[in-house]
């Protein structure tokens, strides 16, 4: 079987990282200086699918990093109900791969227009989003042939630590960073060894993921991927909203994904495969924590030295590599889903 | 059979928003007339579970009627990383039923000390939560005895209705929420026929509901209520968002309840029921328009003249009933669902 793009485009991640870490570095130094000089009061971003992970990605390393507030923009309350709350106090960021779709375009230029200090993220410099805010934040990706996003998602991801680690200047999240592109190697090394056992779930119709702070986007990216390209049914949750009421869905051999790398939510985590372990679900288990494989089926290892902060530009590798082959085994196609298209344009 | 908990609490809405119209009509004023002294650039809502579709809820009402932009909280940031983001400029409103949750607390404190203006809205005025904040918004709703929330969601709604109300000042928004309770209980009358039908999804295991903008919030609460009381997998999505990915899960008769009231959002959905309907799904819905009932197997109609921004207080009705019958034909306890407790407390 010849690899697929998808495949490629996997293992084309810390080249990406590298690149963008590289070339773009001058330029978010300059976004910061103007970010500073506006002191906006919130952040507000503006994404859909893939993008709108990487949005809630921002919302932790923005918010415990540098100390701003983000809200996730609501696109129909501008294009649908032409009623846009004001913005003008806010730093506005639109993330798209595309950077074509309508509606993240028409929040960030209506930002714009208020008064507020707009940022764009796209793999396309000119693309509408691109050209509809202040600054450009380009992703150095590359071309992305495969309907499910990969590389797109990790350097989307990769912005946004670059510009929270931009804002607080701290010499220790730089050098983190640096590292990154190494680590991310290191966790596709690590990921092989899914192939040999994803088969397994060659009839599972039905999962859960499971994450918290950081990595509540790597919960709902896992999902994504796992939904669009296996066709399965189920949902990225913060453990604790898991426990308001969706837990009731998990009997003996559920399977329930779990992300839990070691840092300040590994104990939450930690109860939580203590409490949902007495429904003997299947538990498939993404760490690098030693005490958070006890009770998991399957280990997805992650590089033992990960800044917490980063995790999740690596945690959600082990999910890409285990999506795509379950898609195999399934006897799906990996690079073109059913009735999927690449650039999805909502009104 | 005796009526469950779960019946009486569903049945006893309209009564519910009668008392909560009345009783709090004054204080709310007073909470508008703190709010615009206070003037915030923002809006920062911290809930859980259920409350937190109520907080969905606001983002719309509180973005399109008050132009007030509406961040959702990130209760970890202040609780497990112990960094909370700067809430000095913005409006904080804690939403939970039993005023318990020590994180959504947390938030509120949090917020009051930097300077926020927070304001509570719970069913339990002595409890933490209500005395945390500023002002404390009473949901006069009596005991709610069922672990899945029915009265005390629509209350909340309700609530966060009666501030956007207030913050405009619109004779003509005060006369919708007027009519409220007579329209709640008329969509209870139009509820009655679907236990007539609920039996036929007795094997269903998986699902997703779809709504979008005011409606957001609907399609995320009636999935928690069918998997809360039914333990099926599913979610809920904005149309958009589903056409980003999620719809490769929908083969020939998976079924997709969507909630199209007549509205601005009614062409957006109209397009999606066309769309969805070439995969032959097996499509529910909740609807006062002809127009979304024609590719429907069953309808589940909602009262004729409803203001499109009251049509979530309404349209999660039908999904309570479809959610209450569902769980009886598959012989769950109502009440209380295996495993689960009424009131969660995240750390």
């Amino acid at each position: 079987m010849p690899q697929s793009h998808l495949e490629q485009e996997i293992n084309e991640q810390p080249d990406v990282l590298r690149r963008l870490l590289s070339e773009e570095a001058a330029a978010v130094q300059r976004f910061a200086d103007a970010i500073r000089r506006f002191d906006p009061t919130f952040v507000c971003i503006a994404a859909r699918g893939t993008s709108d992970n990487a949005a809630r990605y921002a919302q932790y390393a923005l918010g415990i990093l540098a100390r701003m507030p983000v809200a996730l923009a609501a696109p129909s309350i501008h294009t649908l109900y032409e009623a846009p709350p004001n913005l003008a106090r806010a730093l506005v960021i639109g993330i798209s791969q595309s950077g074509q779709g309508l509606d993240v375009t028409r929040v960030v230029a209506d930002a714009r227009a208020q008064g507020a200090l707009t940022i764009s993220i796209t793999n396309d410099a000119t693309s509408p989003l691109a050209l509809a805010a202040d600054h450009h934040l380009y992703l150095h990706a590359g071309e992305e042939i495969s309907v499910a996003a990969t590389k797109t998602y990790t350097a989307e991801l990769t912005a946004v630590a670059m510009l929270a680690a931009a804002l607080t200047g701290s010499e220790s999240l730089a050098a983190d960073l640096r590292a990154l592109p190494e680590q991310i190697g290191e966790t596709l090394a690590l990921s092989a060894g899914i192939a040999a056992w994803a088969e397994r779930y060659r009839y599972m119709s039905r999962f859960v993921t499971i994450g918290r702070g950081y990595n509540y986007c790597t919960a709902f990216e896992i999902s994504l991927k796992v939904k669009e390209l296996c066709y399965v049914t189920g949902d990225g949750y913060s453990e604790a909203d898991f426990l308001h009421g969706p837990i009731a869905q998990v009997e003996a051999g559920f399977p329930v994904f779990v992300v839990a790398p070691a840092g300040k939510t590994l104990p939450a985590m930690l109860d939580f495969l203590a409490k949902v372990g007495e429904r003997q679900p299947e538990v498939l288990v993404i760490s690098n924590d030693e005490a958070a494989f006890e009770s998991a089926r399957q280990r997805m290892p992650l590089p033992r030295h990960l800044p917490e902060w980063l995790t999740p530009i690596a945690a959600v590798i082990p999910g890409q590599v285990f999506a795509m082959n379950l898609a195999q085994a399934k006897g799906h196609p990996v690079d073109r889903p059913h009735g999927l298209s690449k650039v999805t344009i909502t009104r």
